[in-house]
């Protein structure tokens, strides 16, 4: 399998990268990798081990400042141009992985690698640690203006990808939204519960936010800007409740004798929460395998997103997609 | 001060109410309250003190099946139309408390009480527990779909509220969106974003969904349908942490030496978190005095909405929104 592996996008780049590729490559030796960026300083950074990698020299960097659609034909010669042209213009080439920008990967998703025929969307989902096992939720923040028809389509786009990845058949989708009933919603979402509901997908109606972590669905959707809340509240208030519980034990003299239990109990009560980074999405929806990271990957979580492009392209969803 | 009391709304109705309106009596003389429901229910439930209340019968009941501004003119004889009309025929009346359909008390606000001048839509705020204290949330889920003006006005309800009942000069507002910058947004969201910088208002920009119990701000403002997300999520958050914790515990060989110890951290962790119901929201914008209390309301909770209530009467908000 061949990886293509942004060094450039991220605020650990471009060492956590390569200390992922390294860790990868060590684990399994048949994966080959090619690495966009600075030729000289990917060399450096890996030594006598360079010589196991193809290395392509990038020139410029598009970061989260730019305008999206507009840098990818400007700075034409960014790690994330560069690879997803090398990702087209190669069959043999199977993932391109990046940390970098959201916009402009996903602009060179669209308009360099190019939607899949009967989509007009590409949709990024994020797997949400559901108390009844994993929830999909789509989308979570590529496409924040949004029609009814693209609402649908991430429940497709969905549907297909939890069959594949995790063999769920039927999977059941769920539309967020201010009440279970049809009728409540705001028109997006009121037009979007009316497609759904005589669609092809099974479908079981409304759920409202305070839901999403005990839903019976499989996956969830609404518009990316209304996905983006979600994730990023759900973000924000776990941190916020650990925090919380942490100063209550820290400060504690009533239940714990030391010190040593307080960090025992904290670290034991984490476990249990779920609270762990997932490592890297899909783009779905175009023709070829590409996965974002998290913009602040360590070499731990690049890792894990280099494990999941491979759990992505052996599934075969892009090929189902394509028949589908 | 004379309160009107919605005793046909909310799940625990109409005793819940009943018990609340006689404890607030008792501790506070001077209330006078005006009981809507069944009045022989009320007689027989209140027994020798139902003399001390003006009681109004009502014949029909809206419930959340309803349609809201239809069921306003059709069931002409529920309590929310006949205490809406009783507060604007009556000087002496100021104000009127229901945890009924909150989609039919919003459409009695504003055909029966109506607006006041200059605002376009009422609004239900929310206090959300902040880290840095009280912040305010609105829209909560009264308007679903809105143009950016209407987020504004939010603000400006907000504004005005928070400076008198909390005392705060020139409250912050943030607004929420995917980013921090003032391009980051769905459409509406970058509209109000630009008509919120030049307004009056003290706009400090663009919040991610994860700052919403960490912001500097005092008001946060969304339309109603990503407030009523907002809202939700908390909730039901809240909910399954407190009870990840609460499981983790009660299973506990390790660190807790009884039941009672478990329980007794459970409650001390509990009160920290500031996980407590508030009584009740006004509904801001509308010429006199409206109230809704949580639908599923008890006799403290809705105990709780009349002490609010009281402050509300007494902060003046609706004159100073009169005014300005």
């Amino acid at each position: 399998m061949k990886l293509l592996i942004d060094t450039q996008g991220g605020d650990k780049a471009p060492i956590a990268m390569l200390n992922a590729v390294q860790m990868a490559k060590k684990e399994n030796n048949s994966l080959d990798f090619v690495l966009f960026g600075d030729k000289k300083e990917i060399e450096e950074a890996l030594g006598a081990d360079a010589k196991n990698y193809e290395i392509i020299q990038t020139e410029d960097v598009i970061t989260n400042e730019d305008e999206a659609a507009l840098s990818i034909r400007k700075k034409d010669k960014a790690s994330i141009v560069l690879a997803s042209k090398y990702l087209v213009e190669h069959d043999d080439a199977d993932a391109f992985i990046s940390a970098g920008s959201t916009g402009a990967l996903l602009a060179a998703a669209m308009l360099i690698v190019k939607r899949i025929d009967g989509f007009k969307r590409a949709s990024i989902p994020t797997f949400l640690p559901g108390l009844k096992g994993p929830t999909l939720l789509l989308d979570s923040g590529a496409n924040v203006d949004c029609e009814p028809e693209f609402i649908y389509e991430f429940a497709k786009l969905g549907s297909k990808y939890v069959e594949k990845l995790l063999g769920i058949q039927n999977p059941k989708v769920a539309l967020v939204s201010n009440g279970a009933e049809a009728k409540k919603g705001n028109e997006l979402t009121k037009k979007a519960h009316e497609i759904l509901k005589n669609s092809e997908l099974n479908f079981i109606g409304n759920i409202e936010a305070n839901e999403i972590l005990t839903t019976e669905a499989d996956i969830i959707v609404q518009d990316g800007f209304v996905g983006n809340v979600i994730l990023k509240e759900l973000e924000g208030m776990s941190k916020v409740f650990v925090g919380n519980v942490k100063n209550f034990i820290m400060k504690d003299e009533k239940y714990f004798s030391s010190d040593e239990m307080k960090m025992s109990f904290m670290k034991d009560l984490m476990s249990l929460m779920g609270l762990t980074k997932y490592g890297g999405s899909p783009v779905l929806g175009v023709n070829k395998a590409i996965i974002k990271a998290h913009g602040n990957s360590d070499e731990k979580a690049f890792y894990l997103a280099i494990k999941n492009t491979v759990d992505f392209v052996n599934s075969g969803v892009i090929e189902y997609l394509k028949e589908n």
